[in-house]
């Protein structure tokens, strides 16, 4: 496969296409997840991902590992609902301290451009996802095709922002006012509850309850109508010199490989063709 | 003055040199205080600073309230501390969702180059006050002499950097290998003991007791046998890059002043000497 930019199976994915047929998304899901999880390998430190896709993978390894297949196996989680999923699956479970290194790393996606970078964090996970990734020689991200955009913040939902929630209301400004002309340009502080509204222009921060992350900070919702135009690496930059930024969902540069489960078929999206095991 | 890289006292301060004569280090810091205080207007939003030299301002302030010479002031405590020591002193609270522009911050620093960037965060609250005095119209910096270096890092005390405590170890491993081949250069976890030491490389995260700041986050303190070298701001989006980091103790260009007592009087650095009250 030459060009990642470019959805072509890596070769003939027959059998897969028709079991595909007429699936669901969450089978497509399964489908995506089963397929990295066969890159796992007895003796591995493995990032566990967080969220519905990822949840295929952890529930899979779990029953590779109950049936013999697979051993030696080690699982760093990239939060708190991944460390009791993989817990219930039977995966034995360490830390970053311990294994600095991780070899291989299995998570979903919010949205997946064409050169691999990603939207993540929805699921308010973002920073310890980013931390663990980021420590891995090898993640692979699994999606169905639902998450594919021609540029992060293109399918209209929110690209997270992770913050101190010391003058969070003013961090929000700070955001507001990097963003300021872009036209279709919102965010909003991710709220606890998802029928409650906050503006933090119209509202005390002692008025709404907000989300709280796994390291007890907010998120900042941000939305781009469009898309988010220009440097990714320069505006990400400028969101971490906010000085109540901690951490944003655009992880750039970081996924080695794209697992993409489609109707038709499953398709690999890839950096290095050459080393994938498809 | 022309340039804030030569300490040149900004009118004749006979009288205070005289007074200053034969102080001990602490009466320096108060005297720089009490010069700050001078700047405080009623009405006025304050930033209010956090350690043994913005005490004093702190303390003054609660007088100058108290005896009517100032009126209907606000202040945004830096820290926990700074909001019980204000407290103390009657000095009414408020914070940044109130008051997202700030009059006047005055602080302390750990160290003051000639371009006026700090060093701040041995107390452990850089965060809080980068946030306070980065919203503040104007920042007055109040130190004693023996905080000015040639160059940030330049006294071989820590230039502090908070860090998420989840990874917290390879977060430290990222911040050695950015300054890696940097010459004298050291790295350690801050515990919450003065006696107790760390190495991340040798002990387990359970084994040691971290610092932990008013946002829950640790803290690992930077050494550098010369100072840093090198573009500050490029070392700063480094620092920023890397996932665990939240903030650094190097506050760039945030200065506006730094009012500094010598024992032969005191000397006033300033961007923009024709604004300054002296």
């Amino acid at each position: 496969m030459g060009s990642p930019f470019l959805l072509q199976p890596s070769r003939s994915l027959t059998a897969e296409a028709m079991a595909a047929a007429g699936q669901s998304q969450d089978d497509l899901k399964r489908i995506a997840a089963l397929r990295a999880v066969e890159l796992v390998r007895s003796g591995m430190v493995l990032g566990l991902g967080t969220g519905s896709t990822a949840a295929h993978a952890l529930d899979r390894i779990g029953d590779l590992l109950r049936g013999g297949d697979l051993r030696d196996i080690v699982g760093i989680p990239t939060s708190e609902w991944a460390a009791a999923r993989a817990a219930a699956a039977g995966i034995p479970l360490t830390d970053l301290a311990a294994h600095p290194v991780v070899d291989l790393s299995i998570d979903g996606a919010d949205e997946v451009d064409p050169a691999l970078n990603l939207v993540k964090g929805r699921g308010g996970s973002l920073l310890r996802e980013k931390m663990v990734e980021g420590a891995s020689r090898r993640f692979v991200v699994i999606v169905d095709d639902s998450k594919l955009v021609p540029r992060l913040g293109g399918s209209g939902l929110a690209i997270p922002v992770e913050v101190i929630p010391f003058g969070w209301a003013l961090t929000l400004r700070r955001l507001q006012n990097l963003f300021d002309g872009t036209p279709g340009f919102n965010l909003k502080l991710r709220t606890a509850s998802i029928n409650a509204k906050a503006s933090a222009f119209t509202e005390k921060e002692s008025e709404i309850e907000p989300f709280v992350t796994d390291n007890k900070n907010y998120i900042v919702d941000l939305f781009f109508e469009d898309g988010i135009h220009g440097d990714l690496q320069a505006i990400s930059d400028d969101l971490l010199r906010i000085t109540g930024v901690v951490e944003h969902g655009m992880f750039l540069g970081l996924a080695t490989s794209v697992i993409v489960a489609r109707k038709d078929g499953v398709v690999l999206m890839d950096k290095e063709a050459k080393s994938n095991g498809f």
